[in-house]
C-alpha cells in the first residue's frame, strides 16, 4: 500500500506512511474497516430477528440470518463503493451487495426496520469504543505510565520553577511531570467514561420506531427489539433519538480527546522550552546523529515535541465542527454527514501524538548539572519569598516592603541577599526566633522546594493503582 | 446604573441593559462581585490560621481572624482598583486594601503563605459553582420542565416527521419536543457534575507549598491545611497544581455549558423554521401586536427564536481559547490571565440565553391546523415505507424497489399510491396475510407514528423523576 | 489506485474516490506533486548558478545545472520517502535522491546556500499559485457564468422575498441569485489577488542570506541571486523572511478561500430551505430517480446542497490554525510544519465543493406556480409596505401607525387589507393624488419588486465583463 | 463613570477601566456612539430626500430635513433605550424618538424609504470606516515607527538566530526587529485597504428598492439616491445587497485585524522568550520597581506581552461567528444580529493591545553582554554551516558529511571545531582557495550575519516611505 498520490497527510504519511501504526490501526480507522461496522450492525439486525418475539415464532427463520451472516463475510469496500456509483446511497449499495448473495428466502430481511443512519450511527459509536477500549486507552496508561517512571525518577532532582518564564522558587523535576501524570490520568478517565458512554440506535426512519411499530403486539416491542440488537453489539441506546443519535455522546468523546490533546500540547511545549540552549535541562539521547537541519549540520531539534504542538494545532479547531454539528434540522437534515466522516481523523492523529510523545519522551536526558547551573543563577533572589514568609510569620507587618527593600539595597550594592538579611537590624530582630529548618531554608535557598517530593510520589500511587485497578477489571484490553 | 458608554452588548443591553437579570447576577458575574469572592478566600485563609495546626497553638489569634474578617466587608471594588493604579499588581491591590483596614498585629497574617493564583483560581471556582447551583441549574430546570410540558401537551399531536426539510414518516409534536427534553437533561446532569467537580487552591507560587512548608512539623500539614480552606468555602483542591489550578475542571465545565448551548440553538432553529410562513406550524401568541420590522408594519418575525442562535454563533467559538489556556509553559505563564477574565461572559450569555428561550417558548402556540394541512400534502407518499416494510416482511424479495415502481406509477398517472397498492396484482398478494392494524395504517398513513406517544411518555417521566431527585436532595436551590 | 484503507474521507471518497477530480488535482495536491514541485524548485536554484553572477564565471557550470535538473525527473516520491526513513530529514532525503544521480562534480552545488524551508516554503508557494491559476479560479468562474445564466433566466420570475423566514416584499428569483453573483464575483477577485502574491524564499537559515552572503563581492547580491531564483518559478520574494516565508501571504489567500466557501455554504442552505416540501420553488430535475432513503422509497432529499455546508463546516474551522502558525518563536520554531501539510486539504475540499455545487445548480429546476402560489398566501399583508411609504409622501404623520390599524382590522374582520384600503377615510385622503402606477402596485402587490430586474441585469453584467476581461488577459488558463 | 457592576473585562478593565483609552474610544465604540452613528444616516436620507430629484422639486422640503437635523442632536441614546422598552424594536425606538421632536410636516420623511438594516448596516460601516481612520492607523503607524526606531538601534547589535529554540546562525537583534516592521507594515496596507472598502446600503426591506421605486420617473432613481446619501457619509454602496449588506466587506477587515493580532502575538512571544531568566537579552527598565508577585518579591515578569497574548487567544477565536454570520438564509434572517453587536468589542481588544504593546516596547532594554554571552556558548557550532558552504563551493561533493565528521569529532575530544578544520587534511585541501573574507568568517563565526544590516535598514527605508506617504496623502488623520 502507498499513498504518495493521497493528499492527507495522514494517509501519505502519519498513519498510512507508518507501517506499524497503519497495521495497529486500519481495522478501526480505514474506509474498509467501518464497512466492517456496518455489516456487522447489518447481520446483528438479522440475528435479533431470527430469535424475537420468540425463538419459536421469529421474524426470520435463523437459517436467513445464517445466510446473512456468510455473506457478509464476502462484501468488500470495493464492492459497495462500485455499486454506491449506481445507487447514488451508500447504505443502499451495502445493501444491494449483501442481498445478491443471499437466497430469495433471505433477501426481504436484510436492512430491514432500519433506515441508515441506525446503521451508520451505530457502526460509529462501536467502532469508537473498540478503538478506544483497544488502543486509545491502552497507548495512553502505556505513555501515563512512562510519565510516572520520569516523575519517580526525577523526584528529589532539584529544579528552578518557572512562572512567566522566570526563575520563581525551587521545585523538584519529578514534580515537574508529576503535573502531567495528574492531568493525563483525569483525561483518561474522562475518554474511558465517555467512550464506554456511546450509543447506537434502531428507531428508524424518524427515531420513532415506526417501522417497527407495524409489528406491535402483546409480545413486541420496538424498544426492547433495539435493546437486543444493541447488546449483541456491546451497546446501549440513548433514551430518545430521532434519525441520528443525539450528537451529545459523540460530541462528550471528542472533546475529552482534544481536552487530553492540550495537555500533551503542553508537556510537550514545557519539554522542548527545556532543551533551549540556553536552558538545556533537557537534551535528546544521541540527538546528534539525526539530521536538524538540511544546511546547518549542527542542529540538534525538539521536532518530535513540536511536532505534538503542530498536531494538536491542526485537530483541535475541529472541536468547532462537533458543535455545528449539534444542530440538525428537525428529525435529521444531512449537513453533519461529510462532517462526521471526518471525526475519525481527529482520533487518529490523536493516537499518532500520543504514541509520538511516547517515543520522543522515552529518549530525552535530564541534565542535573545544568538544573544546578540555572538554579544557581537565581540562588540569591529565590531567598526572597521565605525571607518574606519567616518575618510574616514572626510578627513583621510588612515583610513583603522588607524583603524588596533589602532587594533594592542588594541590586544597589551587588550584595548578596542572603548576607543582607543577617546585616539588617529591622530582619535580624524578627528571624531571632526560627527554627534551625527555617534558617537552614535561608541559607540554602535551592532547599526549598516544599513538599515536591512527597506530592510527586503521591501522585504516581494514585495514578499507579487507578492503572492497576482498570487492568485488573479487564476494561482496557492488556497486550 | 446605565452602560450606555459600554463597550459590551452584554454590558449595556443583555445583562446590564436588563434589570431584572443584572439584578439577578450582579452578586456572581460583576468585577465587584468577583472582588468580593476574592476576599472570602482571604478570609477564610486567615480562619483556618487562626485555629490550625491546633485550636490551642494556631498560627494567628481568633482576634487577628475576626478583624480581617470585619476588615474585608469594607472593601470596595473602586478602592482596589485605585490601589491598583498604585501596585500595578491586582491581588497586592487587594491585600493593600485589606491590610489599611487591621491593626500592626493582623497584618502579618493577611494573605500569608498565599499566591495571587491561590486567591483568584478558588475564587473564580467558587463564584461559578455558586452561580451554577443557584442560577444556572434552576434557570435550566425551569426551561426542562416547561418543555416537558409542551411535550406532554403534543403528545397526541400528529405531525409530519422531516428530514433533510423533506416530508418522511409521521410523528407527533410532543415527540419531536421530546428530543430537547431528553438533550436538554443530559446536558442539564453535567453541567452538574462538572460544575460541583470545580477545584480551588492553595499551594503556593510553584505549587509545591513552599511557603506552608516552613511550617511542617509534626501536627502541620501543609495539604491538610489547603484542605481545612477549601472545605470551609465548599470546594475541593485538586490532587495536583502548578501556581494554578489545572485548567481542565473548568474547561469541563465550559465545555458542558457551550455544549448545552448549541441544544438550545437546535430547538431555536427547529422552533423558527416551524414558524416560517409557508409551514406555520408554529406561531407566536399575539406576536402582530409587537413591531416586526421599521419598514413593513406586516411583519412577525421569530427574533427570540434567532436571538438564541445569534447568542450561541457569538459565544461557541470561545471554547477554542479555553482549549489554548490549557497550555501554560512550566508551572505557570500568564498568557490565559486576559483570557480567563472574559470567561464569565460566557455563562452570562448562557443564562440570558436560556431565560430568553424560556420566555419565548412560554409564548408559542401550535397550529393543528396547519400541522393536518402540511402532512395531508405528502400523505400519498409517505406509505411508502410501511408498504415496503409490509411486503418484505410477508416476503417480498425486493419490497423496496416495488414500491419505487408503484410510486413512478403513481406519479406518471397522478394517482393514488395508496390506490394503486390494492390494483397491483403482485403487492396484493403480498398484502394478503396483514393484520387489520396493518392495513389500517395503509390506508391512514397519518396513524404511522410508531411509538412517538409512548416514547413521549416515558422521556418525560424520566427527567421529571430526575428533577424531583435534584430538588429533594436539595442540590439545587429552590426559589 | 484505491484508497479504501485510507482515513481520510478526501482521500477514499471525495478526491481519491472520484477519478475524474482525482486526475484533475493529483498533479497539484499529492504528495507525489509536491516532491516534484520542490525538485522544480532545487532544480530552478542550480540553474541560476550556472549564470550568476554571470554567464562567465558562475558558481557552477552549465552541465551541472543540466545533469541536476535530469536527475530530477527520475527522482520519486517513494524514493524520497525511504530515504527519508535513514535521514529523518525530508529535504536531506530529497537532496540525497538528487545527489545519488549525478556526478561527483555536481554534487556539491545540490540545495547549495538553500536550507530547508527555501524549498519546501517556495515550492508550496508555487503549487498553491499553479492550482488557483489552473483549478480554483476556472472552476470558480464556471459556477460564476453558471449562476449568471440563472440570474439571466429568473430575471423576471416574481418571487417573494423572505427575512426571518418570513414573508416580505417581492422580488425576482434572478434578483436572489443575482446576490450570490455579486458575492461570489467578489470572493474571486480576492482569491486571485492573494493568490498571485504568495511568495517564495531564499534567504537560508535564519533569512538573513548567511550562506550566500559568503560569496559576496562587487558582481554578487544575495537578494537578486533570490530574486532571479524565484522569477523563473513565477514567483517573488517577500521584503523579509525569516527560516520561512512570512506566513501572511499564505493566510490571506486561505481567508479568501474559507470565505468565499461560506458564499457557497449560503447559497446551498437557500437553495435546499426553497426545496422544502412546503415551499418546494426549486425541484431537482429527476430527482426521483435517485435513492433518498434505505427505507422511506418516496424521499427526494436535497443531499448536494447538504453537502456543500457539510463540507464548509468541516473545512471552515481550520482558519484557527492558520492564525496559531502565525505564530513562530524567533526565527522559527517548527510547530507549523505538521499543520501546514494540512493546508492542502482546505483547497481540495473547497474543489471538491465548488464542483459539486456546479453539478447540483445545474439540476434544479424553478418551479414557477409554486412561487406564485407562495407569493399569494401573503398578497394581502405584503401591501402594507407600499401602503403606509405611499401614505408617508402624501404627508400622513404616522402612515405607519396607519397600516397596522388597517392589518388589525383585516385580522379580526377576516378582511382584504387591499379592499380595507380603499374604505378608510384617512387612507383614502392621502392617497388621493397618488400616480397610476403606484395605484397599480397597490392593487397588484405582487408587482412590487423594485428593481429586481434591472438590478439583476447590472450585475451580471458587470461580473461577465470581469471574467471577459481576466480571459483575454489570459490571467486564468482556459480549457 | 465606573463599570464596576460590568461583566465585560473590557468595560469594567480594559477600555473602560482606562481613563485615556475611554476618552479616546468612546466616541467610536460605545452604545451611545453607535446611536449617534444611526442619528447620522437618517439624517443624510432625509437631507438628500430635500433636494433630490431635484432642488425645485425635492421629495420634502428643506425646512423638513433641517428639523429633522436639529432633532438628532437632542436625541440619548437613554431615551432611545426607553422607547425600546415599548416598541420592542430598537429602530422604531429611535424614528419615535426623532418624530416626537418634529412638527406635523416633518414626520412622515423620518426613515421613510429605509428599513432598519438600512440605518444600522450603514452606521456600522461608517463607525468602523471612522475608526480605522482616526485611531486604528494611526495607532498601527506610531507602534510601526517605534519598531522602526528599535529596529534601526539593533541594525549592527550581533544576536544568536534561534529555530526550534536552538542556536541557528548569527542575525542582528535589528533585522529579528525587520520581521515585525514588514510584517506589521503589510499588515496596515490590508487595514487600511479594507476598511476603506466597507460599504453603505439604503436598498429596502429586501434590497431590491422597493420602497423608492415607488418614486420612479425620468428623473429618479433609486440606486442614484442611495449613492447620494452614502456619499454623504463618505460611503460606496454595494452592487448587491438584501436586506442587509454583503457581509464579505466587513468580513475581510475584521480578518485583516485579527491577522494583524497575530503578529502582534509572535512579536510580544518573541519578546518574553529572550526576557527568559536564562536568555536575558531583553530586560524591562526598572522593571525591578514593579510588583511583580503578591508572594515572590524578587519576580519581574514580562506581563505586557504576555497580556497581549492573552488577549490575542481571547478574540482570534471569534472569527469563527464571522464565517457563521456570513450565512443568513434568502433575503436575510436575523441571526447575526446580537452576534454582530459584539464585533466592535474585536476592534477594541485589539486598540487596546496595540496601544498596551507600544508603551511595553518603549520599556525594554538590550542588554548587550547577555547576547553576546549567549552567542558565545554556541560559537564552535555555528561555523558548522560557513565551513559546509565553502567546502561545497569548492567542490566537496559532501561537504555536509565532512562537517558532521568533524562535529562529531570536536565532541568527542571536547574540541574547538574552528581548530580542528585547520587540522583535518580533507577539508583544508577545498579550503586552500577562500578568500580572506571567507577565512575570517571561519574564524569569527559571529560575523556570520549575512546582510542583516542592509536588510534591515532596506525594511526600514520602505516602511518610512509608505507612512510618509500615507500621511501626507492625509488619509490617515495625524493627531
Amino acid at each position: 500500500m502507498n499513498f504518495y498520490k493521497a493528499v492527507s497527510p495522514l494517509d501519505y504519511r502519519y498513519y498510512g506512511g507508518d507501517k506499524e501504526l497503519f497495521e495497529k490501526l486500519q481495522a478501526f480507522v480505514s474506509e474498509e474497516a467501518f464497512i466492517k461496522y456496518e455489516l456487522k450492525v447489518e447481520v446483528a439486525l438479522v440475528k435479533v430477528m431470527s430469535r424475537y418475539p420468540s425463538p419459536k415464532k421469529p421474524i426470520c427463520s435463523a437459517e436467513v440470518a445464517m445466510e446473512v451472516e456468510q455473506a457478509s463475510h464476502y462484501v468488500t469496500c470495493e464492492e459497495v463503493y462500485l455499486e454506491e456509483k449506481k445507487t447514488h446511497h451508500n447504505i443502499r449499495a451495502l445493501v444491494n451487495c449483501l442481498k445478491r448473495r443471499v437466497s430469495v428466502k433471505a433477501k426481504p430481511f436484510i436492512h430491514l426496520f432500519a433506515t441508515s443512519s441506525d446503521i451508520m450511527d451505530t457502526a460509529t459509536a462501536l467502532r469508537l469504543k473498540d478503538l478506544s477500549k483497544e488502543v486509545i486507552l491502552p497507548d495512553l496508561i502505556k505513555l501515563e505510565e512512562l510519565l510516572i517512571k520520569i516523575a519517580r525518577q526525577g523526584a528529589d532532582v532539584i529544579q528552578i520553577g518557572r512562572t512567566h518564564g522566570q526563575h520563581a522558587e525551587p521545585i523538584t523535576f519529578g514534580f515537574a511531570m508529576a503535573e502531567y501524570v495528574n492531568r493525563l490520568g483525569n483525561r483518561i478517565k474522562r475518554i474511558k467514561e465517555t467512550s464506554e458512554n456511546l450509543r447506537g440506535k434502531l428507531s428508524g426512519a424518524v427515531g420513532a420506531y415506526n417501522a417497527l411499530s407495524l409489528l406491535i403486539d402483546d409480545n413486541f416491542s420496538p424498544q426492547v427489539f433495539e435493546k437486543m440488537v444493541l447488546k449483541d453489539l456491546g451497546l446501549k441506546p440513548s433514551l430518545h433519538s430521532t434519525q441520528i443519535v443525539e450528537p451529545e455522546y459523540l460530541g462528550d468523546l471528542v472533546y475529552s480527546v482534544i481536552s487530553c490533546f492540550s495537555v500533551l500540547a503542553n508537556l510537550s511545549d514545557d519539554i522542548r522550552h527545556l532543551e533551549r540552549t540556553e536552558i538545556g535541562e533537557i537534551v535528546e539521547k544521541k540527538g546528534w546523529e539525526r539530521i536538524g537541519s538540511s544546511t546547518m549540520p549542527h542542529k540538534v531539534n525538539p521536532w518530535n515535541f513540536e511536532h505534538i504542538k503542530s498536531m494538536w494545532k491542526t485537530f483541535m479547531p475541529r472541536i468547532i465542527t462537533v458543535f455545528m454539528d449539534q444542530i440538525s434540522e428537525h428529525q435529521r437534515d444531512l449537513t453533519n454527514s461529510a462532517s462526521s466522516r471526518f471525526l475519525i481523523e481527529i482520533f487518529t492523529a490523536f493516537i499518532h501524538s500520543v504514541e509520538r510523545l511516547n517515543t520522543a519522551l522515552g529518549k530525552i536526558e535530564i541534565d542535573r548539572e545544568r538544573m544546578r547551573k540555572n538554579l544557581n543563577f537565581s540562588k540569591e533572589f529565590i531567598v526572597a519569598e521565605p525571607l518574606y514568609i519567616l518575618l510574616s510569620i514572626n510578627g513583621h507587618p510588612d515583610g513583603y516592603g522588607c524583603v524588596r527593600k533589602l532587594l533594592a539595597k542588594s541590586r544597589k550594592e551587588n550584595g548578596s541577599l542572603r548576607e543582607l538579611i543577617w546585616e539588617d537590624e529591622e530582619a535580624k530582630l524578627f528571624l531571632a526566633k526560627i527554627s534551625e529548618r527555617q534558617r537552614k531554608v535561608l541559607n540554602n535557598p535551592e532547599e526549598y522546594t516544599g513538599i515536591s517530593r512527597e506530592r510527586t510520589k503521591n501522585i504516581c500511587e494514585f495514578w499507579e493503582s487507578y492503572i492497576e485497578n482498570i487492568k485488573s477489571h479487564k476494561i482496557v484490553s492488556e497486550k
